[in-house]
């Protein structure tokens, strides 16, 4: 197949593992016999440098004609002094709108060589599995009005939704759910908000669809609890931007494994673009010392999810575990008796194995 | 000194508990030369039962004469099928509202004999020592609109504050900081919301005025990890409501110490409604199995806060204290070597120590 891919590198580390996970990629195309086209753009940091925004016209005129968008990091000290609206994390807000990417997906799981780092004991977090899914171009942080009142004295953001946006995401956690293990929690609060109200009653209509998933309602306060007292209970959780954003961070440090954690973020046909969760780190950008892993595992998410290609990111994800299983881990992780391996070496390890599975 | 106080037992084991504090505070009072009135009103379940409203108005009325007010818990399967607006916690929320509690104040502190019940790792959560103070009658709890649009196809939620709501709250936590380790940190998600955006600016205008206090700004995502990575580094944390309300609960299950976690819901003139964090548990309801030092715990956050009461609140915890060191628990808890008790026994031993402590 013919795939174009744009890279967004963004910033601080993300230059070093977008370069790695163009590397994979291409190793993956030459063995498998499709053939994957690369274009750069600018986002974030590095945009307000050269081009006077975060977000210029030709990064999302590039991406919207790209089957997918692979995008490193943004943000660093350097433009911490700017105004809002100005900042680099601006790029990551306005491109999910521009593109429509309603559906954020970030499954965290546990790599064993790994649990020992977690804060969590080894019995309370083994055998954690979950994806959240999590609505990401509505809800408070595009609601309108977003204000403050003319004399300054009062200030008012806006929690929106229309009942298809809710639909549309409930919908991806529900076909989540059927093709993992059946199990959907849904998280509002309903016993507050109208939005939530809506949300459950959205839930309750969908289920005639999906028979075969059990679904649980959840309040995002006991959710924020039951994600440390007994994270393996959930498979799916399905909720709305903030709460989302919440959850999938309180979410992503409970295996010790956040610098291996990927994400998506789609749109309706499918395409969509994929970063890892970790930022973009710039105390040791450009020294050899990044992870690739989260990196390499968000172009897996981009096979699967936006080229249909499953062979090819098993093949990521099996040659992934591999190198942690032989003891390979770069200076964020530990594994005991492990071998320490820069950025490009760890890429490289990846690759032998990604070239010499069968 | 004479104080009047208005008891709202609530469902479940609300009753058992808030009978608990009554005696205890009767002990105390009689210790120290005090007269402490007591006055049962209805909220919640009960209040639906008996006056068909989770809050009537006598209960109101009651309450703002009141010098405190103790609240033990609502809610229970028995009136889940109702329509939100009739459902117990609107007797909650009502309350809030109407009595004008806008500071809540949630500490989580570890018990040394029951860290082994945390699902964190004993060496991250030991020392732990946080105290949370959330905003409780504004933002989206009680914003407006709050309502679909006319055709259904859409809904609305308001995070609204007006500049003076803000104001107190943060200078109830630069209050709550300066009398504790002088650290703190104020949660908000600046780089999305405007009412976060106005919230940064308040905390750097007060900090001015409490130059001892160091403050840190973090963003709700960052803080629902590091509540889990390293909760002993937050002395307290100022947030708004919905934001306190899901840090808060998160918090909550950190030090295996739920079932002790006592709260506060101050008023701008010191009085308030004083409430353990745990629910009605209407499971255990009636057996004499209730664990009542959360409870307790409340009565001596309401003694410090609304009567000024340091040294007779110091009391009661140096007895909860001494009481879990000797070994005795409720159900819920489990102790090494302890010896088990119900309800009214774990509240007379409590009471003994009060007695018997110089
Ligand atoms: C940078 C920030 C605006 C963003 C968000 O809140 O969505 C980030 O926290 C994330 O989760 O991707
Ligand atoms: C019962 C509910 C409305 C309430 C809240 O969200 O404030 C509760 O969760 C709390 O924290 O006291």
């Amino acid at each position: 197949m013919n795939k174009h891919i744009v890279l967004l590198p963004g910033d601080g580390i993300g230059k070093e593992v977008t370069k790695a996970a163009r590397l994979v990629l291409e190793a993956v195309a030459e063995r498998n016999g499709h053939n994957f086209t690369f274009e750069e753009q600018l986002i974030g940091g590095a945009a307000i440098d050269e081009a006077g925004t975060p977000l210029p016209e030709k990064t999302v005129a590039a991406a919207r004609k790209a089957d997918a968008v692979l995008l490193g990091a943004v943000g660093g000290p350097k433009w911490d002094h700017l105004p809002g609206a100005e900042r680099p994390e601006k790029g990551l807000l306005g491109i999910r709108k521009q593109l429509g990417l309603f559906a954020n997906l970030r499954p965290v799981k546990g790599f064993k060589q790994l649990l020992h780092a977690s804060p969590l004991k080894q019995e309370v977090v083994e055998n954690s599995d979950l994806l959240i899914v999590r609505e990401l171009t509505g809800g408070l942080y595009f609601g309108r009005p977003q204000e403050r009142t003319e004399d300054g004295s009062g200030v008012v953001d806006t929690l929106q939704y229309t009942r298809k946006e809710i639909e549309r995401i409930v919908e991806k956690g529900f076909e989540s759910a059927s093709k993992r293990r059946n199990h959907l929690t849904s998280v509002d609060k309903a016993n507050v908000l109208e939005s939530s109200r809506m949300w459950r009653e959205v839930v309750e209509e969908k289920k005639e669809k999906y028979p075969d998933v059990e679904v649980d309602h959840m309040l995002v306060d006991a959710a924020a609890m039951k994600l440390v007292t007994n994270p393996s209970s959930f498979d799916v959780i399905v909720t709305e931007n903030m709460f989302g954003d919440i959850l999938s961070d309180e979410a992503s440090v409970l295996t010790g494994s956040l610098g291996l954690l990927p994400s998506a973020s789609l749109r309706e046909d499918g395409t969509g673009l994929f970063e890892p969760v970790h930022g973009s780190a710039p105390d040791i950008a450009g020294e050899d010392k990044a992870n690739p892993l989260a990196m390499i595992l968000s172009t897996a998410m981009m096979l699967k999810h936006s080229f249909g290609m499953e062979k090819e990111a098993d093949h990521i994800e099996k040659a992934v575990q591999e190198v942690l299983d032989a003891g390979y881990h770069t200076a964020d992780l530990s594994i005991m008796n492990g071998i320490e391996h820069g950025c490009n070496d760890m890429t490289r390890k990846v690759i032998e194995q990604i070239t010499s599975e069968d």
